[in-house]
């Protein structure tokens, strides 16, 4: 009896019990996956200690997200994006020596193939906005410039929409665009100063946010997308400081590192030297690249 | 800048930050439910350290997991019953004073208003399977017979289907009851030997169990809600111990104490006692009633 008594489930041997059964999974890595993950669920269940009811509410929450989830949206993502574990699976997997532009998350609204541009182009198609210039240089950790790296960069405009959520009103490839390094490894490109935007919350992630107080709102940034031979892919964005949500990212992107002054500029001899008709917003950032590791 | 640079994400800061940004939630439950659930997935994804992609299957898995579900399915409590998670809920919410007959999960094919029948009367309406006679009394923990009141039982058919799985095949109602007891406690009635069946194992649940080495299998049982006035409500299984899937069961509802043995009757004199004119298999099992505390 002994045997079988200890084998079946209670509250104490919940954790064991489930574990055990998986003993002959095909393979390692996902017997250990479920291994934590049955460990920390049932963790977490037993300090919550969710009622029948309670427990049913997850269920049909859980439901509810995967039926939001189609071609075109991604709830689950969102669900992990608001829960700080996209965020945390990015982190892990983009560990950076001390001096090297952080990652951030890519977010949904990359598109390949964006248009090769000259530097100087302006990736604003539809003149609608603020102008702005963005500038810096492509380096490695020792401070020197790295030729043919290319930044592959999007945008949402002025009113916090990327031109594939307006498809028939933004243009084709609106705020994108592909940039290559000489060798002095600068890169300058005109655009529009973007806006905060919400992400999307309609579904049953928004409606988690709304019982937890907060908002859905991601702070104004530029996407990056940074290659070059010999290094690390950077995948990050460069946020505004003095976004009123730069301290409240819906999706936890924004790190210290990131920020960069949005600098207003109006004196007319700057205004001529960069060819601006008007006053525009200097943005000023230099991307440090790492080098390759054996598992990149 | 120290108060904006402890405020960002980091694998450091992760859970802390996230959690923080709930402060604000609309109820102290909710908040409490988000603080848990984010400290063991955070816990659980450091510990993994998923890839990217490894991420991505687990979103694809859960939107699979969702879209599976329907009116008629429910492929996340499927999920949540193999992880072990239904069984530790329903542990939690029926604790049980010793020596009271334990609570297993109800599962999904529970009917209500299955039809109110007399002792003696014979649930299975089609004569297919070994014929069985199921006897007890329902009694309190200091083995006093309790009268009025109900068993609602329902099981699987010999070859392991219930009724609703089986519309048009199995007569309605097909192995299903409900018994009232006289004072003396007692309750009898004649059915079917029961058979395993396997959870369905065509979706993202069958694949996992699959993965894990583990087979879909429930081990042969009958269920029952007991009620009483006054006595907290009892749902249950009676397992056959000889079943052989008695030790892995794949929703880990099996208990030590909700074993009995499912007797094989071949003597003459007994069939006949019965009313029998053939073998058949005997189940006697008291169901011991605790009673109802101020949250029942």
């Amino acid at each position: 009896m002994d045997s079988h008594e200890s084998g079946y489930f209670t509250e104490t041997t919940s954790i064991e019990v489930v574990t055990r059964r998986n003993k002959k999974a095909t393979n390692e890595r996902i017997r250990f996956a479920m291994e934590v993950i049955t460990r920390k669920l049932h963790e977490a269940v037993k300090e919550i200690e969710p009622t029948q009811q309670e427990w049913l509410q997850a269920i049909l929450f859980l439901t509810k997200t995967g039926h939001l989830s189609n071609e075109w949206r991604q709830e689950f993502i969102l669900l992990s994006d608001v829960l700080g574990v996209s965020m945390l699976v990015d982190a892990i997997n983009h560990r950076k020596p001390s001096g090297a532009t952080e990652n951030t998350v890519l977010g949904p609204f990359h598109v390949e193939r964006a248009p090769e541009m000259e530097m100087g182009d302006n990736i604003c198609l539809d003149q609608k906005g603020e102008p702005m210039l963005v500038r810096g240089r492509v380096i490695d950790l020792a401070g020197n410039p790295i030729g043919n790296a290319t930044l592959d960069v999007w945008q949402a405009n002025d009113e916090g929409f990327y031109d594939v959520q307006q498809r028939g009103i933004q243009p084709d490839f609106n705020l994108r665009g592909v940039f290559r390094t000489e060798s002095d490894g600068r890169y300058w490109f005109k655009a529009v100063k973007p806006k905060f935007y919400p992400i999307p919350d309609d579904g049953t992630v928004g409606r988690l946010l709304a019982l937890l107080g907060r908002h859905p709102y991601r702070p104004a940034h530029l996407h990056f997308i940074v290659k070059a031979d010999g290094f690390e892919t950077l995948t990050t964005h460069v946020f505004d400081p003095d976004d009123p949500y730069i301290d409240s990212d819906a999706v936890f992107g924004v790190k210290r590192s990131l920020m960069v002054r949005f600098e207003h500029v109006t004196e007319d001899a700057r205004l001529a030297a960069f060819g601006f008709s008007e006053p525009f917003w200097e943005v000023e950032y230099d991307f440090v690249m790492a080098q390759a590791g054996p598992h990149n």
